[in-house]
C-alpha cells in the first residue's frame, strides 16, 4: 500500500540539477514547469519587478547568458555553463581585461575546503565575481584575464508556483519550499523534490480532511511576496504547516520550532521525529535561517515548524559545489525526509478528541477484544487499547493521547479504527 | 492517645483468611458480617444477576460445596476445603473420570514459582479447572482421575458493604475497599481490614469535617456497579478519597496517582508518603490496575488516589498461595499502611487555608512566643512558626504551606492551634 | 560617563562608621543629618514613643552618655567610647560594684572567634550587659568590679529618613535600607552608605520615568512604623523595589526573593545578577531576615526583593566587631554592589514592550544596518538586531526579551535605540 517514492524523487532532483535557479529568472520557471509535469495542479504566478511587499521590493530579474574567465595562457576557467555556482548571483554584466591582482578582489574561494566552489550571491547590491575552488585559484599565474559575464538586470518579475488541493474542510495546511538555490542538492533540491511528492500524495489521500496550500517560492523575497499577497487569508485559514527544506541527506533528522515553539506543527514535528529518531537534533528558535523567519515573524505567526533531515548550516558540504547527489543527499535520505513529513501529514489528518461514550471501562470480553490468553503480546495490545480508552476523555487529542501512553500516534489508529467500529468512542474536531 | 490497631488488624485478617470469597456469593457476605461486628454502622446491599450496570451486567452468583481430584492412587489432591485457591473462581459443577493428559488441559501451575498455587478465575466464560503447585503437578502419575466439582451458577446477587460516618459537610470522603479475593493475604485482606479500623478511628474523631462514605465491594464489577448507582450523587460531594488495597506488607510505600493526578487526594497522598518514607515508590496512571480504573475513568473522574505497601504486581507472592499471613502480611505492616492512610485522613480533615490577621510580622515577643533565649532548637521552632505566618496569606491551603515549609503537615497542627489560639490567624475552608 | 562613585561611597561610611546607631536616638539623626549634606531632598521624620504601629509599638528612645567596666586592677575595659559594640543596645543605667561571677551572667563573648565583640541588642526586654572579646574575658581576675552605664530610655521618637525624586509617571520605585546598626560595615553601612549614591545618581537620570522613593529606616521597628503610615500609597503606587543591605563586601554576590518570587523585581534582580557574576548565590524565601520580612507580608506583598554582596549571616564576621571597613567592606565592594542595583534600576527604567513596525523581517540592507561584509562579530551584532527585532512583538518586555536572547539588557539598549530612530519598533508601557 506504501508507495516508495525514494527513486522518483531522487530522478526529479537530477533532472532539476543543472538549471541556474535565482530568486528569479528563467531557470525558476523551468524548474516550475518540470514540477507542473508531476502536477499538473501547480499554477504559476508573476510578480513585477518594482512591486512593493511589506518592506521589501520586488528586485530586477536576472539572465545570464554566459560568464567565464580566461587565463593568460588561454585557459576558460571559472565556466558558468559547467557550473552555474562560478558566478556570483545576480553578477552585473562585464566583459574587460585585468591583471591578476586586480582579478583577485573578484574572487571567492574557501582555504578551509579547497576542492569546493563556495556559493555566493548579492541580489540587492550591484556587483559581479567568480566563485572558484581554492586549489585552482592558488595555481592561477601571473598575466592578464579576460573576464566575461554576459548577464542583464532588467524590469522582468518574480516566479512562484501553488498547488492547491481541496479537503473537506476549508482549514488548511500550508507547506512551503524554495526554488531560488542553482546547483546544490540538500540545500535545496529536496525541498521542492520532497515537496512535489508530498502533494502527488496527499492527493490520493482518501476522504482528506485539511485542505493543502504547498507553495515553490524564492527564499526570503518569495516568502514576504507570498505573504504580503495572502497574510490575511492565511492567518484566518492555516492550522499547521511546515517549511520544507535540507530534506535529503540520510545523516540527521533535525526540528526547528515556530517562534512560539508551542503550536499543533510543533507537536506534531517533535512526536514524529521522536518515534522516528530518537536521536534527533532538536534546534532553537535563535538558530532560525529560513522562510519560518518571515512566516513566524511577530504578527505574522503562522503555526509552521520546519521538519529536516541535516539543517542548513550544520554540515560541511552547505553552500558549496560539494552538496551534490552523489555524497549528501541520496534516495535513501530523501526517502527519510519525505517519510518524516508525510507521517507529520498523516498525524494532522488523524488527530481528532477521541471521546469514550460510556462510563467506567467498557467490558472487552463480550466484544471478543479481550484475548482468552493473555500472553505478554496481547497482553501489551489490552493494555494499549486500555491506555487510549482512558484517555480518551474528550480534552486529549490523538497526539496528546499518544503522548500519554508514549507510542507512535500511528500505532493507535488502528485501534481508533476498532473502537469506532464497536461504536465505543467518537471522535470530535474540537475538545469538549 | 494514638491507639495501636495493629494487633488488632492483623486479627480480623486471620479470622477473614480462611473464608472463600469471591465476587458473589455466600463468602462475601460471611466477609462482610464480620466486618459488622467491628463497625455496627455497615449496611449490605444485594444487587440482583441480570442487573445492568453502565456497559456490564451483574453475572450469575456462585456457590461452592466442594472440590477436589482423586489420583489413580486414590490421594484425595487439590481439595478445596484446604485451600480455596485451588479452585479456579466461577468453576461450573464436574464429576467426571479422565486420564493425566485430559487432566492437564483443566490444570494450571507456575513453573517458575514450583511451591505456589496460582489464583485463576473465570468470571465471564464458563469454565472449570484446578490450581496446583508446580512441583506437585510434575509427580502425577498416568492413570485414570476422578475430577469433582459441587457448585452452582444461580440468579442470585452481588453483595457489597457500606458504612457512612456523618461529619459536619455534606462533602464527602470516599474509601473503597474490595472483598473478592479469596485466601491471600497482601492482596487482598489487608484492604477490607485496615479500611475495618479507618472505620472506627473515624468514628471517634472529634468534630469531624467531612463525611466519611468507605465501601466494600468486589474489584471492577463492584465499583462499577456502585458507581452506576451513585455516581452523580458521589460526584456532587466527594471531595478526595483513596482506593486501599495492599497494604499489610512492611516492604514499601507506593503511591498511584488519579488519572489527572493533580487532586487533593494526589497532594496529601504524596505528601504523607514523602514524610513518612522519602523513598517510597510513585507509579504513573499507566500502571493502574485496581479500581481507580473505575473511579477515574473519563468523565467519571472522581479524585480518588492510592497509597499502598507493596503494590499489586510488584511482588513474588502476588496472586498465589505465598501472599498469606505469615510471610508477606504482618502486624507492623498493617499498622505502616494504616498509618499513612490515617495520615492523609488526618491531613484532609485538618486542611485549611490559614490567615494572618494582622499586617506585618506579629510581634512574638510580647505574647511569649519568641524565647528570651535562642538555641538552636528554639530558633527552629521560632522559624517553623515564622514560616507558617508567612504563608498564611489565605491562598495556601495548609498542605500547600507544609509543601512550601519542607515539613510533614502534621508538625504544622501545634502550630496552628497556638496561633489560632493567641488570635494571629483564622482558619477558611476556601482560599480567599 | 560612568562616574565611579566607589571612592566616595568608601569615605561616606568612614565618615559614618563611629556614631552609636540604634533603633532610636540621637546616632540615627546624626547619621541622617551627614546622609542630607550628601542629598539635601532627605526628610526627616519623627514618630512618637508609644505610638501603636500595626501588632507593635514604637519603643522609648534610648540614650547613652557613657559605659564601661572598672577592673579590679583599676584598668578600665568594655569602654563604649571607645567601641560602641562594647554595651548591648538598650541598656538601661546601672551604676554597681559586683563580684566577677555576678558580673560574668552579663557578659557576651563568642568562644569561636576569640578577638570579636559580638553586636547584642535587647530592645524590648530591659536589661543591661556588656559584649567583650572572649580572649580579653578569660583573662578577668577574681576581684570586685565596678560597672557604670549611663544611660536614658524615655518618651522620645523613633526617627527615619525619606528621598522622594519624582520621575515622569506617579508609579514608584521603592528602596529601603536601614540605619539603626552601629559600628559595622558590611551589615550595615553598606546599606545607607550606597542607597544615598544611587538617590544622588537617580537624580541624575534623564528623563526618569519612575518616582524614586529612598528611605532610611531602624530594621524591622521602622519598616513596620512606614508602612503602618503608608501602605495603601505603596501597595497602589511601587511597581518595583528593592531591599538594600550588605552590599559592601567584594566576596560574592547574592539574591533573595521577594515572597511570591515572581515580581518584576525578582525578574529584574536575577537577570543583573546572572549576568554581572554568574555564580552569585541565589537564596529561597526561608532565608529571609531583613525587612523583606515585612514588606513581602501577607496581604502587605510589595514587589520588593534583595540584591546583596554577601549575605547577612553567611559570613563570619557577621555582626561582631569584625565586620569593619579594612578585612570586610571595601570600596571595590561598594562599587559592586552599587553597581549592581544600579543595572538593575536602569532595566527598570528602560524596560518597555517592543513592538516591530512592519510586517516580515525588515530589510536591514537598505537602511545600512546589514553589513556589506559579515565576518564574525558583525554577524553576531546583525544577529543579535534580528533576535531584538523577532521578539519585538508587543507581548515580551525588553527584559523577557534578553532572556529569550541570552544576553545582559543593557546589551540591547544601543539596538533599540538604532532600531526606534530608524522606525522600526515602537515602545509600549504595557504588553499589547
Amino acid at each position: 500500500m506504501e508507495i516508495h517514492f525514494s527513486k522518483q524523487i531522487y530522478n526529479l532532483a537530477k533532472k532539476l540539477w543543472p538549471i541556474n535557479r535565482s530568486i528569479t529568472g528563467d531557470g525558476v520557471r523551468e524548474t516550475l514547469s518540470i514540477i507542473q509535469k508531476e502536477v499538473p495542479e501547480l499554477k504559476i504566478f508573476e510578480i513585477p519587478s518594482g512591486t512593493k511587499v511589506f518592506d521589501w521590493t520586488i528586485p530586477k530579474e536576472w539572465r545570464v547568458r554566459d560568464a567565464y574567465i580566461v587565463t593568460p595562457s588561454g585557459e576558460k576557467i571559472c565556466q558558468f555553463k559547467k557550473n552555474n555556482l562560478h558566478l556570483i548571483g545576480y553578477s552585473s554584466s562585464i566583459n574587460l581585461t585585468l591583471s591578476l591582482s586586480q582579478l583577485q578582489d573578484h574572487l571567492y574561494s574557501l582555504p578551509d575546503q579547497p576542492s569546493a566552489i563556495p556559493y555566493i550571491t548579492s541580489y540587492y547590491e550591484e556587483r559581479w565575481g567568480f566563485c572558484i575552488a581554492h586549489e585552482e585559484r592558488k595555481n592561477l599565474q601571473e598575466g592578464d584575464y579576460k573576464v566575461y559575464i554576459d548577464s542583464e538586470l532588467f524590469d522582468g518579475s518574480l516566479t512562484y508556483g501553488e498547488i492547491l488541493i481541496k479537503g473537506q474542510s476549508s482549514k488548511e495546511i500550508f507547506i512551503s519550499t524554495y526554488i531560488c538555490h542553482p546547483s546544490m542538492a540538500n540545500n535545496e533540491l529536496s525541498g521542492p523534490c520532497v515537496t512535489t511528492f508530498l502533494a502527488k500524495k496527499i492527493k490520493d489521500f482518501k476522504k482528506l480532511k485539511y485542505s493543502y496550500r504547498l507553495i515553490f517560492i524564492p527564499e526570503t523575497i518569495g516568502s514576504i511576496t507570498y505573504l504580503s499577497k495572502n497574510i490575511e487569508y492565511l492567518k484566518q485559514n492555516v492550522v499547521a504547516g511546515f517549511n520544507v527544506n535540507c530534506v535529503g541527506d540520510d545523516r540527521d533528522y533535525s526540528y526547528l520550532p515556530s517562534r512560539k515553539g508551542d503550536t499543533l506543527s510543533d507537536q506534531i514535528a517533535k512526536h514524529v521525529l521522536k518515534h522516528i529518531s530518537p536521536t534527533f537534533k532538536s534546534y532553537k528558535w535563535a538558530d532560525r535561517g529560513s522562510d519560518e523567519r518571515q512566516y513566524c515573524a511577530p504578527n505574522v505567526d503562522l503555526p509552521i515548524a520546519s521538519i529536516m533531515r541535516t539543517k542548513y548550516g550544520m554540515y560541511d558540504e552547505y553552500h558549496t559545489s560539494l552538496d551534490d547527489l552523489i555524497n549528501v543527499v541520496t534516495a535513501k535520505g530523501l526517502e527519510g525526509g519525505f517519510n518524516a513529513l508525510w507521517k507529520a501529514i498523516e498525524a494532522l489528518e488523524r488527530n481528532s478528541y477521541p471521546k469514550v461514550k460510556i462510563l467506567c471501562e467498557p467490558q472487552l470480553g463480550k466484544r471478543d477484544l479481550y484475548p482468552a490468553l493473555l500472553t505478554e503480546h496481547t497482553n501489551s495490545k489490552v493494555m494499549q487499547m486500555l491506555n487510549l480508552i482512558t484517555w480518551s476523555d474528550g480534552a486529549h487529542s490523538l497526539i496528546d493521547i499518544a503522548e500519554l501512553c508514549e507510542t507512535p500516534i500511528w500505532e493507535l489508529y488502528p485501534i481508533v479504527k476498532k473502537l469506532e467500529d464497536h461504536k465505543l468512542i467518537e471522535l470530535y474536531n474540537e475538545p469538549s
